[in-house]
């Protein structure tokens, strides 16, 4: 895919979502190569357009009430290879290429605790110290 | 996994997860070999209890304010692989052995709609007929 996508297909993309009553669609990021699912977070039409004009992954933070451009604190770019709606419209899947780690725990994906027969395991590895990712800001999670 | 899973891991798996003010979280399922995408829902604290229970994937319908026993209407069975709990334990990542078609409209996965050069186009085939999955309903989505 090359960015920018044309403006007919922001505009036919937008249309197709039905954002919830803050504006807001989920959207799951999956590495597009090895199918891992790395995170869920949430956009609003504006990120939507900026992802499909630039390639780069942009999310809007509820928290921050911000855009949340994924890397810009961390350095872990996350880029887009194709954004898909579903039947309803309701929910995105965006087929990324993450750059380095997705999680601010500094694993690759944030979906590392499984529920298992011993209880809620933890299933994958810290493989980025996460104050390597975030020096300004200790462990704490900036984003969300 | 063999279910039930022991009530002491449904404590804990509850305890970690951050459900919204409405009570809900949103559940991603995921084919579990394939890495497919299928589908995202919504769960409760009691579906997610039934669904560990069970083996069988049970959601939360928002629009029905009821169960959604996936498959109960179309027969197209969700068995649960593993639930995956996200870093702020306000996502799940459901693995599962989806029986037939995960979506309404007869395709394996919901989102079989990309965004292209030419615009939003649909890249999965219907492979079972929605006539088949709902024959009492027409093409109408019992459940959202």
């Amino acid at each position: 895919m090359s960015y920018p996508l044309p403006p007919a297909t922001v505009d036919a993309t937008l249309a197709a979502i039905r954002f919830d009553a803050n504006g807001l669609v989920p959207a799951i990021a999956q590495q597009h190569d090895t199918g891992e699912v790395l995170m869920m977070a949430w956009m609003n039409a504006q990120s939507v357009a900026e992802t499909l004009a630039t390639g780069r992954v942009c999310y809007w933070s509820r928290s921050r009430q911000s855009f949340w451009r994924k890397g810009d604190t961390s350095g872990q770019l996350q880029y887009l290879r194709e954004l898909r709606v579903d039947c309803d419209g309701d929910t995105l899947l965006l087929l990324v290429d993450q750059a380095g780690v997705a999680c601010h725990t500094g694993r690759r994906s944030c979906f590392y605790r499984a529920a298992t027969a011993d209880g809620l395991s933890t299933i994958a590895d810290v493989v980025t110290d996460p104050l390597d990712l975030y020096p300004l800001h200790g462990h704490k999670h900036p984003t969300t």
